[in-house]
Formats: C-alpha cells, structure tokens, sequence
C-alpha cells in the first residue's frame, strides 16, 4: 500500500519551519548541562527547546535495580523512539516528550513541546544511531580528562545527589564497559570534541585551572580562526593541526585558563564579528554553576553559539512539501 | 534543509511490515467497543493491537472541570500526536502511547507499543482529519438511533461508571453541541456507516430487537451481496438502494434481529467462503456484553472482518525504501 504513504505526504500539507537542532552527547558528568544552560541563557529560554535523552529511560529506579546493566545500555532506554522524536522536531512537529523525574525515579505526565528555533538535546545517547545524527545542524562531543570527569562527577553526586563518595566510585566503576561500549564510540561522529583538562603549565595559578581543546572537524565550515589568531602572537591560545584518534589532520585550538584576557576577548570578538552582529560577545558565556567565569567554557560556547546562529540563517521558512511521513 | 530530510530517510533502512488498519468512529455509547470485542476475539488478541483515541486527551479530568468545553471538543485532546501516532503505526513502527486512566481520570505512564498484523482504532476523534483517515484501510462510523444511543449510555454509565441517571441526561445535553460540531461530520468519511435502531417491526417479539442498517459506500469493494441475496427470498435481510445524506445512491444491507436462523448464517456464511477460508463464520461474532448473540451485530461484524482480512492479504511484506521521515 505505497498509495497510503502518499496519501500520508500529501495530507501533511505544508512542511513546519524547522528549527536549528544541536547534539550534546557525552558521558555523566561531562559537563553537558553547564554548556547548554549558558547557550540557552544567550539564545533566549524562549527560543530554546532542551529535550534531555534520560527522559526515553525504558525503566523507572526500582526496576532498572534488578536489571544487569546501567542506564548507559541502549537496551535500558526507548532509543527507537527518541529517534522518532529527533526526527518530528528537526521537522518542525510537536512531540509528547515522556517526562523521566530523576527525583523520584519514576515516570512523570508526558509533556506536549513544539519546537522553537533552536532545538538543544543533551544527553548518553544523542549521536547513537545513524538516524539520530541525521536530525542534527551542529553536534558537540563533551570528552573531559577521565581525571576530570570522575572528579566532577564525584563533587555533583555527593553535593546535589546525596550519594557517599564510595557509592560514586563504585557506580563508575561498574559503568566503564558501557561508557566504553555505547558512550565514546559517539565521539567520532561530532562536528566538535571538546576536552577540558586541568591546565598543569607554568601559567596556572589555581589548582583547578582548566584548559580545553576543540576539535574543529571539516563536517562544519568553521571560522577561520588560523587567520584570527595569526594577526597577534597568543601565549595561551593556540591553533594546532593534530592527528584526530583515526589519523585524520584536525584542527585544535586549544584554550588555557590564563590566556590573557585581551586574548580571548580578541578571538571570541573576531567569531562574533563574524556573524554580522554588532555588538559585545554575550556576557552569559563561560559561566560555570556557582557563578564563575572560565574563559575555555565561554570560547567553546562561542564556537558551538556562532555554528547554530549561522545554521539559523540558513533554514529557509519553508521548504515545500516533501514527502515526511512523519 | 531538505538534506536533513533525504539523510533522515536514507538512514530508515528497509521499511517495516505494516498493520491493516481499522478505525471505528462514533459518539459516547455508540457501542465501538462491542464491536471492536468481538473482532479482536475473532482475530485473536496477540494479532491486534487496540487503540483508544481517548488516550490522546490534554487534560486529567480535575482540569477538565475548568473548561468551558468537553472531551469531544478537538482542543481538548493532543490529535496532532493522535495524527502522527497513527502515522507511525500504519507504517509498521513502535510509539510510546500515552495512556489515559478513565478510573482514576489521570494519565499513568506511557506504554510502548509496536504494531502487529492488525491495529484496532476507536474512539471519538478518530477521522477527525485528512491525516488520521489517510492511515487507515477500512473507516467505520457507528450512527445508532439517537434514543437507543441515549439509553445504552444512561445504562452504562449508571451501571459501570457510578453515575446518576439526572447526571448522565445533562451530560447528554451538554454534548449535544459539540457532538454536532465536531463527532457527526466524521460519519461523511467512512467506508461503513452502521446504524443499530430499535427493530420495532412486526416480526419483533422483544422490546430490545434490533435492526441494523449498514450503508456499503464505495470507497472499499465490498462482496456481491445483491447476487448473495438474490438467491434466496428473504424476509428479514435487504439490500436496497438508498440515497446517502448527500444524495449519493448506495448499497444498504438491512438486518433484521429476528431474521430467521437461516438467512443470516446462509448470508454470513457466503461472505466468509468469499474470502476462500474453508471453515464456519467465527462463533465470537455478535456478542454483547452481556453474552447475548445479536444477530444484526455478528453480520456487522463479519462485514469489518472480511474487509480487513481483504486488505491483509493486500499487504506486501515489503514496499521498499519509501521517504517517510517517521
């Protein structure tokens, strides 16, 4: 019955505006919440849509307890049908989102959402499948240090989840063949892979200094940041070309925390003059959850900001009636 | 973007088996789910998957209590997801289904659902627009004599839902409008249009005898009932030409409850050995839910029943690689 899809097509009517759609994928803890709260507080909580895969759980806490693998396990989610949610909101259509309360580790009432201009989903698994990726503008790989995850994950849990530092090890521990298996494996499919990392050089003050290197793979045109920094000898920022896990040449460009202020502020003012908007950098960038500034956070979200602003000008309102049946 | 839409179908892979699908549309106590019973004891239930478009409401009954509007009203319910939900079922994938507790009058979690061989639709909206008729394979609209509707919802809804006889007569009556409005026009859109009344002819010797009057539009090749018929003299079963509410001349088959034994098994068992199956018509057919058999009822049901075994075998395992983004 071919006759049905089509006749599915053509009552579909006219396709939706679409929205720009950003992947954040990248282990617990790996600092995916902190870069899109500063995205979204930039873009406007009114133009943003974040969907967080947890919410496909297949499983509430007091089942997934009796179950032989963590909630890292693509069996342990609904990925088919985050799948078809991706696809429905990178297509402009609404979506009854299932609601996962990692409060109370139960299923809340599902939530009706439609997609604003910018779609911002965040989460294990969004760069699982081949479909999945297919929905996306801009997709970001979040890889911290391992030293640097464990050590953040270890700080949220027990400050904010109330578990004993030993439970956190633990859990890590009995995580690492899923991360292994099912988490990293989507790092070699993001337009950007950004690694923060203690920043341990002769130019680090605090103990907690960070440095982060962002990979700039040529699945995106990215700005050309060798003639940005070319104009001005750097002493903490740097575009290396490097040879990506695969081999492949790469740019990196590699950000410490104690750039000199006018470095950073130079680079990020290059990017967002780039865009044709004429004014500051925004000042929401780069801040961390207890209200701090780190200029390797606020250069990476300028440069995953700049990538969804221009995909932004470049959806056209409509684009006829293809045939979505979705 | 339309290359976002052509990667998204590419990465669909293969297309999946797909269901025949049924929907019964109709008012409150229409009598759908008596109907829908006795196909899916036929059918068997691990071959069926039942759909309630009632699952679909926006808001718990607390809310409800607010609004200005009831339940039949299309802005009380989410029928763009009812839309894209039947959508993906018809193209032989998975949906997390909301599920709506009519006891407790609140939602409780999702379920998932794959489709089997056949999906079994009903509810008050389900032809509401071109999009939802355009999923399914066989439409039928259950138009009962408004008093004999009337009464069966009174009894009901006293006897199984706690109600008082005032409380279901306002309710009635509160509906009324938006039954007009936005109910009844669905009864244009259906293959089937069945309309169960009070058989008050001499031949009646019960004061709840039925007839059945089910108009055969042309929109489904239906078996050739008037050479069926001719074959015998008749006295309580007719096919007759009728004018359509708009003037359309079309086939109406009329049964009688106390048609003698004979007529409907001879008419029951002449549909069914046109389907080339060499056994008796199912003995599940025309059951109530008190467990009386309702001859007008059972040949109605065999009429679905032959329509969707028709369009089973019409199913290629296959249609290829079809664009369908869902």
């Amino acid at each position: 019955m071919p006759e049905k899809v089509v006749a599915m097509g053509r009552a579909q009517g006219r396709d939706r505006i679409r929205p720009v759609m950003l992947a954040v994928a990248g282990d617990s803890a790996s600092g995916k919440s902190t870069l899109c709260h500063g995205l979204m507080a930039v873009l406007g909580a009114d133009r943003c849509l974040s969907v967080c895969v947890d919410d496909y759980h297949r499983h509430e806490r007091s089942e997934r307890a009796e179950l032989s693998f963590t909630a890292l396990h693509p069996d342990g989610n609904y990925l088919d049908i985050a799948e078809q949610h991706l696809q429905l909101l990178a297509l402009g259509r609404p979506i009854l989102k299932p609601v996962y309360d990692h409060a109370t580790g139960t299923f809340s009432r599902a939530e009706y959402v439609e997609p604003p201009d910018f779609v911002i989903v965040h989460g294990l698994h969004p760069l699982h499948s081949k479909l999945m990726r297919a929905c996306f503008d801009v997709t970001v790989y979040l890889d911290p240090s391992e030293d640097l995850r464990r050590s953040w994950k270890i700080d949220r849990d027990t400050a904010m989840r109330g578990y004993q530092r030993e439970d956190v090890m633990a859990e890590l521990a009995r995580r690492e063949p899923e991360s292994e298996a099912f988490i990293r494996p989507q790092r070699r499919h993001a337009d950007l892979v950004v690694r923060f990392a203690p920043d341990a050089g002769p130019q680090s003050m605090e103990t907690d200094a960070l440095s982060a290197d962002i990979l700039l793979r040529p699945t995106l045109q990215h700005p050309a940041l060798d003639r940005i920094l070319a104009e001005h000898r750097q002493a903490a920022l740097q575009l290396r070309i490097i040879r990506d896990l695969d081999g492949t040449p790469t740019d990196c460009l590699h950000i410490r925390e104690h750039a000199p202020g006018e470095e950073t502020h130079r680079l990020m003012d290059a990017i967002w003059a780039g865009l044709g908007i004429d004014q500051e950098p925004p000042a929401e960038l780069g801040l961390t959850g207890d209200g701090h500034r780190r200029e390797p956070l606020a250069v990476t979200q300028l440069v995953v900001l700049q990538h969804l602003l221009h995909a932004n000008t470049q959806h056209p309102p409509h684009d006829g009636g293809v045939l979505t049946g979705a």
